[in-house]
C-alpha cells in the first residue's frame, strides 16, 4: 500500500535536512509517494500567509507529513499544523549518544508531551488598562489520552520506569486534574510510576537524567523538559520528535530553522533523518526504521560529522554515510 | 538601630538549619531582635492551619523575616508568607563553587523572578465537567516593577548582561505585554540585554551557564529555570533566595524540608546561612554579608563538609566552622 507523505521542509536549514530525511525515506524499501508544500517566513513574505491552504490541505490528506522548520514565523505554522494533523501527543526523545560530547552521557529519556491544551489553548484578553490573562486549559480527557499514550509507549518501547510531571501544589485544580487523571490510568498499567514537581523535576534531570525514562508532561513544561534535555545530550542537533494523531501524525527535529548556518550545506540532518526513522515506525515499518536508527547511530560514532560535531563533513556527506550503512 | 527578625524554621530540616542561620546572625556585629514563629505540617497537624495568624503577623511586623522549609504544605505556607511581606522579587543566585562537583563548574547567575502574578494569580474554576481553568495574569505593572528591580540589581552587583526570557510566541499578549514592557526597562539602562524563549534558555543554560548572568523571569519560568539552575551547581544545598517588598523581606534556601535526612542534625545548613548573608544584605549590612559569604566559601572549600556534599560533618560542625571564619 502507497503512503502519502507532505513534505514542508519551511525555512532555513528545513531546505537542507528536508530532503535529507527525504533521500534516506526513499533509500528503505517502502512504498511512498511525496507531495511538497511550502509554510514558513518566507512564503508569508511572498503571500502574506505564513501557512497557505494548500499546505494545510496536504498535511491533512497525507498519511505522514515531514515538516523541517520555520524562522520567525514557526508558532503560526507548527501550531496550526499540529492541530491539523490533529495530533494529541508530542513525543520527544533525547538520547546522548556514545563517543559525541554531552553534558550527561548517560541520556535516555522520553518525552511524551500533552499537545492540544494547557497554555496552548492561548486564549488571552486585556481585561483592563496594563492588566492581561490568558486561560490555561486542562481537560480530564485530553490528560487521560496523553497518559494512556505514555504508558503504552513506555510499555511497547522496554522502559521500566515512568515520571508523571506536574505543578499541582500552585496549579491545584488544573494540574491536579492532569495528576489524578495520569494517576488513575497509571495504576491501570502494570508499571512502576512515580510523580514529580515540574521545577524538582528540572533539578534532577540536570544532576541525574539516568534516573528517569518516560515523562508525561502538561504541554508546557514538555516544551522546556524536552529542550533542557537537549541540553544534557549535546543540542538540538540530534533530536527527533513526533506529534501523534489518530489517524494522521507529523514528524520534525526539534531544531529551528538557525538561520546563522543556513545556506552554507553544514547542517546536521540526523535529528531530520532521526524523525523519518519516527515516521517510519509509526506507518508500521519497524525493520526499516530500526536500521535508519542504527545507520544514524554509526555515522554518528565513526563519522563523517558536521561541524556542530566537530567535523567539517557537508549535509550531503552525513546523509550519504547514513544511506550508504542502510 | 535594632532590627527585629522574625524566624520561622518551620518543618524537617528547616529545624535544623534555621538555628544555624541564627547563630550566624548573632556572632556578626548586627543589632537584631530574633522573635520565633511555627509553620508547616507539625503546626497544621496540631491546629489545623499550616500559617497561623500570630505567624503572619509576627512576619509582617518585623524588618525581615527567615524561614526554613515546609513539607507537604510548603505551597500554603510560602505563597502567603511572600504575600505577607509584599514580595514582588524572588531572587535566586546559582553559582558553583570552587572544589565542589557539579554539573557545569563555571555557573554564576542569579534569577530575577516575578513574584505575585502568572499561574500564581491562582484563579482556577472547573467550567464544565473535567474541563478546568486557570486564569494567568501579567500585568504592566509587575512586569515593569521586577524588570527595574533586575536591571538595578545586575548594575549593582556588576553583571554585565542580562537575560529576559519569556514565551511570548506562544503567550502572545500576556508573555508580549512581560517582554515589551521588560524590553522597554532595558533600553532605559546602559546595559547590555538579550531575549530568549524560555525553552530555548533551558537547553542553552544547561550548556552553555557561562554565557549567562542576570535572568528576568516570569513567576512559573523562574520557579523552574532557577531549579533547573540548581542541578547545575550540584543540588539546592547551596542555593539561598530573598523575596523582597517594599519595604519587607523574607529569606529563605530554595531546598524543602528534606525529610529523609531530618532529625539526623546533618543538613547543609550552606544555603540557609547563604540566605542570612543576603537578609544582612537587605538591611545594609553590606560588610557583614560579604563576610558571612567569604566565611561560607570557605568552609566549603576546606571542610568540613556535610554528607551531601561527600563530607561526614554535622550540621553544628559546619556552623561552628563558619562562625569561627568570621
Ligand atoms: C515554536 C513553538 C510554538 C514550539 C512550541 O512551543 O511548541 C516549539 O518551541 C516546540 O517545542 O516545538
Ligand atoms: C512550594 C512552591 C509553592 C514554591 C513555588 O512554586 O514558588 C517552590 O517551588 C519555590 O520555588 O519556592
Amino acid at each position: 500500500m502507497t503512503h502519502e507523505i507532505a513534505v514542508i521542509p519551511g525555512d532555513g536549514i528545513g531546505q537542507e535536512v528536508t530532503p535529507a530525511a527525504v533521500d534516506v525515506l526513499e533509500a528503505v524499501d517502502a512504498d511512498f509517494d511525496f507531495v511538497e508544500g511550502d509554510a514558513g517566513d518566507a512564503v508569508r513574505e511572498a503571500t502574506g500567509e505564513a501557512l497557505p491552504a494548500e499546505t494545510r490541505e496536504l498535511a491533512a490528506d497525507a498519511d505522514a507529513t515531514l515538516f523541517g522548520a520555520a524562522g520567525e514565523t514557526a508558532a503560526d505554522v507548527i501550531l496550526p499544523l499540529r492541530d491539523v494533523v490533529g495530533s494529541f501527543a508530542n513525543v520527544r526523545p533525547a538520547r546522548s549518544y556514545p563517543g559525541l560530547d554531552a553534558v550527561q552521557p548517560d541520556t535516555d529519556l522520553v518525552f511524551i508531551r500533552e499537545n492540544t491544551e494547557g497554555v496552548y489553548a492561548g486564549i488571552e484578553a486585556e481585561i483592563d488598562d496594563g492588566v492581561r490573562t490568558l486561560t490555561r486549559v486542562i481537560t480530564e480527557d485530553a490528560s487521560r489520552e496523553i497518559a494512556e499514550f505514555g504508558f503504552k509507549y513506555a510499555k511497547q518501547n522496554g522502559f521500566d520506569d515512568v515520571t508523571i510531571a506536574h505543578k499541582a501544589n500552585v496549579m491545584r485544580e488544573t494540574d491536579g486534574l492532569f495528576l489524578e487523571t495520569a494517576q488513575a490510568v497509571g495504576d491501570s498499567f502494570d508499571i512502576d510510576y512515580d510523580t514529580a514537581l515540574m521545577d524538582a523535576l528540572a533539578m534532577h534531570l540536570v544532576m541525574h537524567p539516568e534516573d528517569y525514562g518516560v515523562v508525561i508532561c502538561p504541554n508546557l513544561a514538555g516544551d522546556m523538559l524536552s529542550d533542557l534535555a537537549a541540553g544534557l545530550v549535546g543540542g538540538l542537533g540530534l533530536l527527533p520528535s513526533a506529534n501523534v494523531g489518530e489517524d494522521n501524525a507529523l514528524f520534525e527535529p526539534v531544531h529551528g530553522s538557525a538561520p546563522d548556518i543556513a545556506g552554507q550545506g553544514v547542517a546536521n540532518p540526523s535529528a531530520m533523518i532521526l524523525s523519518a526513522a519516527m515516521l517510519l515506525d509509526h506507518l508500521d515499518y519497524g525493520d526499516e526504521a530500526a536500521a535508519v536508527r542504527e545507520a544514524v547511530e554509526g555515522v554518528l560514532a565513526d563519522g563523517p560529522r558536521t561541524p556542530d560535531l566537530g567535523g567539517d563533513a557537508s549535509t550531503d556527506e552525513v546523509t550519504a554515510a547514513v544511506v550508504d550503512r542502510l
